[in-house]
């Protein structure tokens, strides 16, 4: 158990589907790591206080007023708050631009960090431009592009400090509903993966991105008639889908210096579909760039009040 | 109230969702069309013969075992009981190559047409290959391609009266998840329709197919930030996926003799994108065409057995 009588603020992570919660001490100390299957999509505007306070309000110092700051869909329009959109080119929002939440609870100051929009083409991102400000709070000479993988992926140009431009696609969220609630579902159960297929079918989107509803009913037909096994009509769908987003971002990633966010499976697969495109990515733990852009945020808000 | 004491044969469309019936008299009179939503997804293969009955039983005639002729899913593996495949090249499987199911009650002698499947590239369709025994009925000598929009779409060469190859496409069923399941779902709510942004998304999709993901990811951005309306949004999408279709259907359609089978909003999209790409399709009801088929698989049924 650990001691919160030192804890100095709190931050937060507040998805569509989880909010994750760091305990920050002094000297950007994590005392405690939590996470909760409150998110936004499943709150009203009056729940987000009770379900942030069952999160951590045991971490709440007496007799002190604990700042908290949240990046994400917290602060959307149907979320806790409304953060407004910065619009690119722009620096990623920073505590100057959040957006002060009233509570009940005297113990917790919150603030909501803005996502940032793009007028044209239309496109917005709530919690990445986050992971951007920690990416660049380490490197703020980086001129390349960030692949942040996820529900919607997004590619971001980012020079001199600022995003440029993005582009978000449904990747994941497609590879979800076809996955688990399409006529395909029958032919991928279980856990296995066959590196080959997904190999093979980045290439057969990338050359006939058109041709993605045929491939697509052709691992129902192959489960059906030529024995195409679970694993491999998974990798193969996983590797259609990220084929035509590699496909439309090529403007974006092309002899570009490419940094992927994430440590998970997804970013692994964007990993290696990028190096056999030619490219040399870098991996970066997309989890400590989100604490890095809140912790930045912290930093502003804590010189500006004390 | 019809008399059904005339009662010759019934037809049947066995689909995944749906069961339709047609009672059918002397010289090709319809007595009566029915429909339940007793599809082969929600029944286990004991469950069939109670599903039909419950909808057909009072159109029986007393002292006469009523031939029963069914088409589409019934007929797959999880169905009422396997009809192997036909394989492409070949005509439309006819009465010669039904499966016939027992049943416990012996006023019903039950027939299941099989479906056809193509080997390279892995397809398969049930249903359909009986509409299309249904045109071939009444145009024989047709030299084509046929169009069959629906949750899986269809494009099937046709010569010599036979299926030379065909393709199938996930289209309708992606539509169907993308507008109700996906996040575009709050963006496209009502029954409104934009043919200028159906025609637009169409051309979109067919000069960057590979866009697609990120151009449904800007339907819910523009949603969200450029007033993009639920009538404009749920057009587009519809214009994107059948553009992208079409794109990868082009050597299908190319210069070719075409004819849409279906009459319903979906299969009048496809009359219209395929008339802007410069085709001249025909339109022909599919429900027609499906009786034809099944009445053309009972005359020699008939023929054979009397």
């Amino acid at each position: 158990m650990s001691d919160f009588s030192t804890t100095e603020w709190i931050a937060l992570d507040w998805g569509t589907s989880h909010l994750r919660a760091w305990i920050m001490g002094a000297g950007a100390q994590v005392l405690d790591r939590r996470e909760s299957d409150a998110g936004m999509g499943s709150l009203a505007p009056d729940q987000f206080e009770g379900a942030l306070l069952e999160l951590i309000s045991d971490c709440l110092p007496a007799g002190q007023v604990t700042p908290v700051i949240t990046c994400g869909m917290a602060g959307s329009r149907q979320g806790w708050a409304e953060a407004a959109y910065r619009a690119v080119p722009c620096t990623p929002p920073g505590a100057e631009l959040m957006t002060r939440v009233k509570t009940a609870d005297s113990r917790i100051q919150v603030h909501i960090l803005p996502g940032v929009k793009q007028l044209q083409p239309a496109d917005v991102m709530r919690g990445e431009e986050t992971q951007i400000a920690g990416f660049l709070a380490r490197e703020p000479k980086f001129d390349g592009v960030l692949c942040l993988p996820g529900t919607h992926s997004k590619w971001a140009r980012i020079s001199a400090g600022e995003i440029v431009s993005f582009q978000s696609y449904m990747t994941g969220e497609m590879f979800a509903l076809l996955s688990r609630q399409s006529v395909l579902r029958h032919g991928m159960a279980g856990e296995g993966w066959n590196e080959a297929a997904f190999t093979a079918a980045i290439g057969d989107a990338m050359s006939r991105p058109q041709a993605l509803a045929a491939q697509l009913f052709a691992l129902r037909a192959g489960s059906l008639i030529a024995d195409l096994d679970a694993a491999t009509a998974r990798a193969r769908l996983s590797g259609l889908l990220i084929g035509i987003e590699l496909a439309a971002a090529r403007p974006y990633w092309l002899g570009q210096d490419i940094a992927v966010l994430g440590a998970d499976d997804l970013a692994e697969a964007y990993m290696r579909a990028l190096t056999a495109q030619g490219c040399l990515p870098r991996s970066v733990a997309a989890d400590e760039m989100t604490l890095a852009g809140l912790s930045a945020a912290w930093t502003t808000l804590n010189g500006d009040t004390t």
